[in-house]
């Protein structure tokens, strides 16, 4: 059998998770209606779905049970969804424009802005949760591990540890190894949480298993800032959906900062194919994980 | 066997529980430094610690595990920390002093208070999904519905809603069963989550059980936000470690302001009482229940 093109992988998992959101996140009709309408509009219909993207292409080698699959996936999303929030809030980065919208304190206001995004973090945890386990499905013992994952990848030692050492970051110049940690807290621990929670709801992994998926998601976890970086420096903001330039503005340390452009573009380069390199082991089952790498290296946005 | 005086059984809960906090919190230093030192600041050395008293005493009723306590108590008591960090915050509250401190937004500044409380909440649910589970202890299924019942008292169907519902209501007139509404939401869902959590680090609750629980949860929420209204209302900022008359000045409708002060003070009474009555099935195993709900009623901060 041939896979699908990817092109239409992708799209068949974009309407799924969009479809799974829809459902998890409370209606916009129940009690509080703002904070739920606003918690709607945060996390549905936009953004590309990388990190539900990489649970399922994970998923994919390990025959992953997909209602877990998009538990998981939307877990994943709404932590997202929920750091975009603050982030783009005045105290943080104040940006206006966020997926082509108003950000959600221009929207509405900075109080809405900050309850969203607390309630959006437990949300992820009880979507997680709330996935079926035992007889046939999921071991119970094996989702306890995926909210532990969640949960640092999340913390102070993950996502939110990485925004602590961005914003202490401004004005200074950073060495490319202190560049790289930043980013592996702040957007690689969840990347790497979305390749290990996609595998897990397949399968327990073995030490090699978990290795490769961990080189893998360090590579494609660094191509993605490298990249955005790049994209920043060199795209406009009706293109990315978000105010380009900010970083230079802000005086931010970036790849394109401290390596320049051309240089920046050959790591892009480098590091798409680590990441391939880091699954040979799993042959054309890894497919989609592939593809995934050269998506995230090739996006225009 | 006498049981040990109330005060004495509480100060070695709070004791235990500032050491585990001290211990499950990231240490102050490692990276990155400022966040964790703030996260231990939130955290550390202070606050009555309701929250894990209730565990406890919870817990005593049904024999519960001990080390499953100590961690069900700390996430409760660090989703509520992080909780108090936002709501200090200039788009919120806006207050200053917080258990006798300068609050986080003060001491560091709001991008840091956003963090700590982003960090803190992912750290309760990485808290309480590192219970030991399987063999002799909780089963792993149990700390899943635990980990699905802490999320929901946090987000937007318990915390986060009632603060939701507690903004919108600045300069209206709520009638009380409004009030209530929100209160029940607001402090009340984590209240509850408490009681439960550490009746489940005991056992599956039936639904007897469940209801007798559920029903002192509601009585003693309801009754801790009477108290809080009437404490706003009648002592002075150095006695609560917290800016005074902030309701009145803020325009927030209270108890204290829909039925006055002395009627406050009879509903504290009969929630006391109902409290104490919806224990009755449980015999002298209660106590510390009991007790409980008499500190709340007739606590001075």
């Amino acid at each position: 059998m041939t896979a699908a093109p990817f092109g239409q992988w992708m799209a068949g998992v974009q309407a799924e998770v969009e479809g799974a959101l829809a459902n998890f996140l409370p209606q916009a009709d129940a009690v509080p209606h703002k904070l739920h309408e606003a918690m709607r509009y945060t996390v549905l219909g936009g953004g590309k779905r990388v990190r539900p993207l990489l649970v399922y292409a994970s998923g994919a080698l390990f025959d992953a049970d997909p209602a877990a699959l998009a538990r998981a996936a939307c877990a994943l999303e709404i932590i997202h969804a929920y750091s975009l929030v603050h982030d783009d809030m005045p105290c943080m980065d104040d940006d206006d424009l966020r997926r082509g919208k108003p950000t959600v304190h221009v929207a509405w206001d900075e109080a809405t802005a900050l309850l969203v995004g607390d309630a959006l973090q437990a949300q992820a945890f009880e979507v997680l949760a709330g996935t079926a386990c035992g007889q046939g499905a999921l071991p119970a013992s094996r989702l306890v591990d995926m909210l532990r994952l969640l949960a640092g990848a999340a913390g102070s030692g993950g996502m939110c540890g990485g925004q602590a050492i961005d914003l202490d970051s401004v004005g200074l110049s950073l060495k490319l190894e202190q560049l790289e940690r930043m980013h592996q807290l702040k957007t690689g621990a969840l990347l790497r949480a979305s390749v290990l929670l996609g595998a897990l709801c397949g399968k327990e992994l073995t030490a090699p298993e978990l290795e490769a998926l961990g080189a893998y998601s360090k590579a494609v976890g660094l191509a993605f800032q490298v990249v955005d970086d790049i994209l920043d420096a060199t795209a406009d903001s009706a293109t990315l959906g978000k105010t380009a330039g900010k970083d230079a503005a802000d005086n931010k340390p970036t790849y394109v900062s401290i390596l320049g452009l051309e240089q920046s573009k050959a790591l892009a380069g480098q590091l798409r194919r680590e990441a391939h390199d880091a699954l040979a082991s799993f042959g054309e089952q890894a497919l989609r994980l592939r593809e995934l790498a050269d998506l995230i290296v090739q996006r225009k946005a």
